[in-house]
């Protein structure tokens, strides 16, 4: 079992928080990559350089001095203090980008139809699943921050969530150059709630399975709604692509939540 | 032979010279390490955010505020940039800083018998050669920024010069778990002038070849003073500990200015 893990939002940001993921992800056995947000704190020195913060649909529009922000903060700030406080957990963590060892490419997002430049912002490409293999195999960790680039020496913003999904698509494939045969993937998403819940203001609601059908039914009964179709949606197409299962939780409970696949039983 | 090539100064931040510099070390045949410095641009920002910057001794006084700035625009910033356009040139590079794999430790400094506490600044304990050379041997070229861990989760800003000899020195090491009996190491030193001038305001006066016997000589005669004393004395302490030969050179000629060894030949 290869575990790839994506956690943002606060928990990534705020030491207290930030320790206590590591303690909880420092647990969880065998190989294993984290990847990371970090948008509170690249809002926050945005700010302070007097660098507006403009987002749209929940997307951060990136021009030249976002970008620099994000880089700063996402692949310096956030990722290196994570590496060193893996490392004092006796993880042997290696904080990477798309860039480095060409891990993930990807372009610019075209203007949109409605006309609006998200600025410096990746659709992913391609990840290279047997660099991140081998890197694994060495014993490593990777700890990926939300940076792409996109081959002609131009880095760009891309949606943690996207990369961890690519990642972990990446990592099921088998490789051949190597003689690798996967291990299963599990993908995990962490955010605030406990999991996907019949009521999101009642922890005990939690849904511990989801299947493609039973999904179907959450929809059409509006349990399901909002911003969590779309997430389960792409779970499904990561699912569809190889991944073993999809796990939606909190940064206190990695191994619990709400389980997706594609298996009934 | 193996090329761990230093620069520092504007030449890294300037996108025009670094796109020259990028030029000249994709160039340089065979494995190579690149590592840079950035402090100018960490003064730029420090200022931005209203933090001063203190220079004792031409280094730089880090407390929490200002770790914070190295980290993100030496590992973020300027490491990421590199890396993006090394890429675009076809060669492999991957960012790191010493807390990735480990690959550099050491302890915080103390507070020097005049009672200067440089704060969050690291004296280099360690330099894992084995991780280092692993990654050149899945093709990778290491682009090393300027930091380093204590292994109990700080980082730790730490001189880019001592990082290069540091590395430079332990890829000169054999490395029994994986067979591996080193290159030749050659450790480059990028600076403003084309190398060790017997008249710093005449490059034609180059001294091609400095021995240490030739040191001495050039010390006692004046030729060599200031600082280019302990960056000589450095050089040939990284020659002692294994390191084939030390090049002090600018940008445009990797391949050129002064070379200090301890072969009369």
């Amino acid at each position: 079992m290869l575990n790839v893990i994506k956690v943002g939002g606060a928990v990534v940001e705020e030491p207290k928080q930030l320790a206590a993921l590591l303690d909880e992800f420092a647990k969880v056995e065998g190989p294993k990559v984290l990847v990371h947000g970090g948008g509170r704190s690249a809002t926050k020195l945005a700010a302070q350089l007097g660098i507006e913060s403009r987002m749209v649909g929940g997307r951060r529009i990136t021009d030249a001095a976002m970008l620099q922000v994000v880089t700063m903060v996402y692949a310096g700030l956030v990722n290196k203090n994570i590496v060193a406080q893996l490392q004092a957990r006796g993880i042997n963590a290696i904080g990477l980008t798309g860039a480095d060892l060409n891990l993930i490419s990807a372009h610019r997002r075209p203007v949109t139809p409605e006309g609006i430049d998200f600025g410096y912002v990746g659709d992913v490409d391609f990840a290279d699943g047997e660099s991140l293999f081998q890197l694994i195999s060495m014993g490593a960790t990777p700890v990926v921050a939300p940076l792409t680039h996109d081959g002609e020496g131009q880095l760009l913003n891309t949606n943690a969530d996207t990369m961890a999904q690519t990642i972990a698509v990446a990592l099921s494939k088998p490789i051949a150059d190597v003689n690798y045969s996967p291990d299963e993937v599990t993908l995990t998403f962490c955010f605030e709630l406990p999991g996907v819940l019949r009521d999101p203001a009642d922890p005990t609601t939690l849904i511990p399975i989801i299947t493609e059908d039973y999904f179907q039914a959450l929809v059409a009964d509006g349990i399901v709604a909002g911003g969590m179709i779309p997430k389960l949606e792409n779970a499904f197409r990561a699912l569809h692509a190889g991944v073993a299962s999809i796990r939606i939780t909190n940064v206190n409970n990695l191994e619990g939540g709400t389980v997706v696949t594609l298996n009934n039983s």
